[in-house]
């Protein structure tokens, strides 16, 4: 207050004490317009694909409360996402049929359209995992694109009570949807008892690659990556993060736990060596804060937000650099 | 998103789905700008006043977390405030010297000076009780104001620790400072024993109304109003509500409960019924959302913040129809 | 074990400690046949009418949770419901399309035709409130019936989200489709903001009774009893208790709190002043556990859940005698 | 620390901040010796007499921890009971035989032989209801004594599981072995179904007097004072609270909760009633800590505790004025 | 509801949603006779023999509850425990001297009688480690069995409080009583400081063998498996597995946690590894509900006992062969 | 009680059962006098020096509490602290102007001065991190010392707020005012972003060695304890051990918490390797009860609390026999 001026809250200040401020993702700036962003974060308070417990309509608003902690230099890389390109919470999807699944799908894919069209890289806060396929039909309609997928559950299901938008078939629909290249696309953590064998006879059968819980733990991360990495290949891809792939133990928070899963260190060791793939978006789900007493789950999704918005941020800027060499050279 | 353009989430869609959008106070708009509002709604993350049980710094953050119950019109009067004026949230005070009651007191009046420049009626949310006597310093300096205060302790400590400053003394200093008129002061719902008797000698001695619990049961409700107005008279005066006022039943998440107090129904009778006061601003203080598991807390203040925005908005808007008449008069 | 012979956990033993057993409704048997039963207990784990917070779904699993303290005789009445009918707990209803509210509402009709066609009173617990309009659709097919609708929301809503059966819409369609008669339909404990007028208007414009909470709180529960009983009349009615009507302190897990509510002692007045109704069935709605962390708002469902079973088991038992003289008296 | 010496933390400084200190029954200081002890606190941590819901072992550890909120002048009296008389925390009985109803019975018995002969005023903390029948043991034997019994449940069962000693059945003891005269008992805030009507019919036998609940809430607290009153007499009596009389909805971390029952502020009321009855000690039992989440219930209790201290200190400090009076006329 | 037929409650359909249907461990059907079953789940809702923290005797009660998320086919091993053998949850054992330990013992070894009568496996959940004792009476009489037991404690005390069977002493007692033979026994995982050195040399003198944590994380599962094999080789063996093994992290929710203990995964390895060994029995101990807020303990129970009966069910499976093998032969 | 003699609360019983006796750390009896003192266990209940999250002024109180798991003899090391030097609780230190920072860091140095004077070897439990540099005053004025310090965060910063004593500063302090030797300081387990790089830079300007997690991970403990005790040396050196270090998910009771930290196996085996080192005193802090709905971070808080307590006893008793053997070779 030296200055004695107004300052809006719309864009929180990142050096005041941090349970101060209005709540944003990352306590980034609220957005006022789409053209003046690089990496959007989005809301999706939307849990009607949900086939167990309930609550992933109020991730958004959680992950945004647990965004307090967010600071700036990542004590790793020793850079700042906000210093590599312009990081705006475009806020929710605006939801005008939530009561449908088709229709709520309807609304999300919408909203991505404007996002696709301003050329933002969306990273999205759900709600529940069948969220990513109406993201994906506005993202990947021109062509396939390759996906490293954090999970416990594969969501390879054909359909549930009836529907087949469940939050157990995203990927399914997808590929059927020709949006994305199960050959490109490595599941990782999966893990847990299943009522038939469907999904594991699904990815078998298109070529999905699987590593489950076990072969993570015998293997180590490393493995795993260069696994990753050389499943996902060079092309363009999406980064599917569910909390419930991480165990319930740090993420009680999820609607279908399953115990044995992946430790934050795991989690963060995963995503940052996911740097350099060619991400165009990504996404985090699943969070239930109903079923998150201390906050813990949401703690944990907003500091992998900040880690996925880290590698996003340094994708973006090398895409820049390599413009702008471009552009040099061309002039 | 019929209209497929972007909506900026600073102004909240009072229509969208409940656990939807960016968490404001009673779901208003963030202000850009001081110069439109009419009824500001301020959040002080301040709670080194704190004698007792910590954690109201967090109080504003979860109380606009909760509002996302706020609709528009009330039940009993069928009027909607943001009919009545122009209502923005003006985002928390600025803090910048949060580790010093002084200094932090000091940071809590160079904002109100500039709300009340801005002829802006300030709706406050604390932060623990001292923050009240720097809003006084702001918005009371040009003459005394009378008070009605509802909490379980009156707040006349002279002092606690070496320190003038804390939550249990901001009245003592605003009375002695002249910002507060004794003798148009009636407090509310006091209860609770006391380490010695100098509270309850200060009131007697300077003319304060109090008005025991034992009393506001024994006489109901609408004998206490009549007792408040009498009190309180014509002049301008301040509504400060403590949350710990309402039993702890209803709001655990407060530093410093006493069993036996005011029920919910009592409270929002007891606002309801202020209504015609003439109101320069108003403040909810004290919830402490570390003691608040279920949010119930929180949420019993939103409850309470927007009945007193009801209150504050029939003032404002009687008053620009008697500006207005008063112009056309003279025009 | 004095027989030391094995005894089915099927049908617990209500004299067996209270945390011991099978979890059932009130700790009745499960049904194994329809034929058998005078009054069915039946769980409705649906949520997909929900427009606020989640989680009713897990209602009927914690009322049955909390039915271990239920015992046999009341303290007032001296009877017990389990000697004036057979009394049994009939599961919930078998969901196929629970991620569509048109196909769930069908699934919930399909289960009450059964009932209905077996002569059995349906106590259902929800679920949401749109429940009780597929139920209404069963029970009430052949004429219209009265309610008592005990709530804090008038659920009149025209549509929602674009949807017309979401929890705020079942007693509109219900009236639409003549299954409810809204001159015989009464409504206590009714408060809160509203986005818009439509739902009072409503109400007004078809001659349901309102008595809003402060209206409860001025004429007393003797009156509001009386007023009901005048307005629903001797002919068939049904009782749906919404457990929002209750204050949130007592019953924070709900999905659309509103303080300022009824209390459980008011709440136990009120359902024990029915008895004498012609009751064909009743239902306990918008329990949410999630929402629930003490395990309270469900404890407090299944002690309500037993009151009603009382006033019900007493008009069976009534009937019952009534046909019973009339078979003799033509014998 | 102005005198830089140190003070030993048994004898906690009641002006200190209420969250530092050792934590000792309303922050009393720790007995040494029982002779210079006029009210004994005493904790009981002994649960093994339930029938229901774990947990008073826990009791007295979370009173003391909530005591914190102990001051010294009550609002209404204006007197402080630590000037009327030496108040000290005496610890907890040891237990030698904890794990068998009958041996846990004796150690209690044998810790008050030594408080009784010390001439000490207990006022305990329990554990389980069934621990007052061995604290009559000790201070009844001489003679019968009158009761005030504030509770849900008449605990005048016969037995339980084989057992004639768990929380059920320590009144229905008491008045066989002639410690307890059932014509002087009054019990108060009686509710909730039963397996069988014997402990209904056992008072009615015996002349024990029953207050229901309703009509406590029919007739108001000053009309059941009175007949308390009338029925215990000028004799000596004791005073036992089982918190499972308040609501659980303020108390819920109990046993065996039930809900529709008294407020705080009419347990206030009833405990400020019984000043100036010739109580010779008191107890408060059946804080269950474990199921009381927010520490709201042992918060309710430790602030009764010191209503009972207050009204118990009163009495001995009559009782010493009218000795002194007695030996200066003698003298 | 396609054949429009009303379904028993008392067998759950395991492709319902997770939240629905009556709790039963594993989502098994409640038997209506032993003599259909070969495996049996078996709840034990005693905890009077705990020493530290109340709570197991809600056990059983919560496991089931959180046995929804429990589904068919294992991910690791693709068998489906209720294809391999008939399993049924048989309820919880009646007790009948419940305030009494020695009373309880009775109670479950009665009830035990009756399932090693019917040849059944029994699967069990506590109710604390005291229980182990009386099931051993009844399944380990003809002859001494071996044991792997996975706990924090080695549970070899003398006595406690004077009882020689709280939840410390029952492998002492059935060694002494020889239903265990100590050279077939292997602990694992046991940790924490010890009032005296009395267990550590009693399991020394007797040839217990004890692989403490620090030694289970030096030489990893697979080693420890090696070792529990050796010791309890191909004889008769039972799995006594208590929940406070595990981290308190995993599994806050038990009478007695020592932090410092083994992952989830590491149960779940170290309970898959033991597959083949011959067991004629298991249980699953000390989950206390009470102290688990999130349910998670529960949870981790849930997930674990599905662990344990898969291996269980693969031994009756093979023993089933190798009878009709044997059969075959000899027809 | 077999003596029937009173035993006073002050100095509990370690074998009474562990929810019994007045909560003090360790279950170590109250002191009486600073004189029979060898270890002192001290409370500081302030955390006006906070900077995120409030409640670490509840952490003494709570450590209390949670010790009563505390036994006498470690399962590795099959020694007892209490036979090896004298322990006692020293109560918590006295405040009197907790509202001022630098008021209070005199409060805490006053009392540290009498410790020390005493020849007290001080454990004290925090409170925030801002109470090592007043401890530090009054304990390391004589000479610099070195120390590992075992956290999240570097505290290392210049300000903030305006204050140079708040929680992040406390190191930077003690070494500009030469009580701490910068070169023989080790900080293990650091990670988290920040929002500048000064603390990284302090840090390497003045040799401070720096272990970061994933350091932490990728070496071992055993190499990292290799590392600290060659950095520290064998001249006089502190412990301080920052709840923050160990990951959230063991300790969510904390105000700055960074996911991805050590285990409680971890923060053991680092506590234990440090045993043979020269140190005068230890803290453990930042454990903010109000963030730690289950108690789980001050159950590790106690479980570490003893496990310094172990290696500050070897310590004491070596030097001891060192003294006697040197009094014993002089005489």
């Amino acid at each position: 207050m030296t200055s004695h001026q107004f300052h809006s809250p719309a864009t929180p200040d990142l050096d005041a004490p941090r349970y101060a401020e209005i709540a944003t993702f990352l306590r980034a700036p609220l957005a006022t317009d789409l053209r003046d962003v690089d990496l959007g974060l989005v809301g999706i308070p939307y849990d009607g694909g949900l086939t167990n417990r309930s609550g992933a309509r109020h991730g958004p608003r959680e992950v945004r409360n647990q965004s307090s902690l967010t600071r700036k230099y990542h004590h790793v890389s020793r850079t700042n996402p906000f210093d590599l390109c312009r990081i705006a919470d475009l806020g929710d999807v605006p939801m005008t049929r939530a009561l449908s699944v088709e229709g709520a799908h309807d609304d999300i894919s919408a909203f991505y359209d404007l996002v696709h069209a301003a050329k933002i890289i969306p990273l999205s806060v759900g709600g529940d995992h069948s969220v990513t396929y109406p993201i994906f039909r506005s993202i990947a309609r021109e062509r396939k694109i390759g996906m490293v997928h954090i999970d416990a559950h594969m969501d390879l299901w054909d359909e549930f009570q009836g529907s087949k938008f469940s939050h157990g078939s995203p990927f399914r629909r997808a590929i059927e949807d020709g949006l994305l290249d199960p050959k490109r696309v490595v599941q990782i953590g999966i893990r847990g008892a299943q009522n038939n064998k469907s999904g594991w006879q699904y990815a078998e059968d298109h070529g999905v690659t699987v590593i489950f819980i076990e072969e993570v733990n015998e293997i180590g991360v490393e493995k795993v990556l260069e696994k990753a990495r050389a499943v996902v290949g060079e092309g363009e891809a999406y980064l599917s993060f569910d909390i419930d792939s991480v165990d319930p133990v740090f993420a009680p928070g999820t609607g279908t736990p399953e115990i044995g899963g992946i430790t934050t260190i795991q989690a963060q060791a995963l995503i940052r060596g996911l740097d350099g793939l060619n991400l165009i978006g990504a996404d985090l789900v699943e969070i239930s804060p109903p079923f998150d007493q201390t906050g813990g789950t949401s703690l944990v999704g907003a500091s992998l937000l900040y880690e996925i918005a880290c590698i996003l941020s340094n994708g973006i800027a090398k895409r820049k650099c390599a413009l702008n060499d471009l552009m040099q050279t061309a002039s």
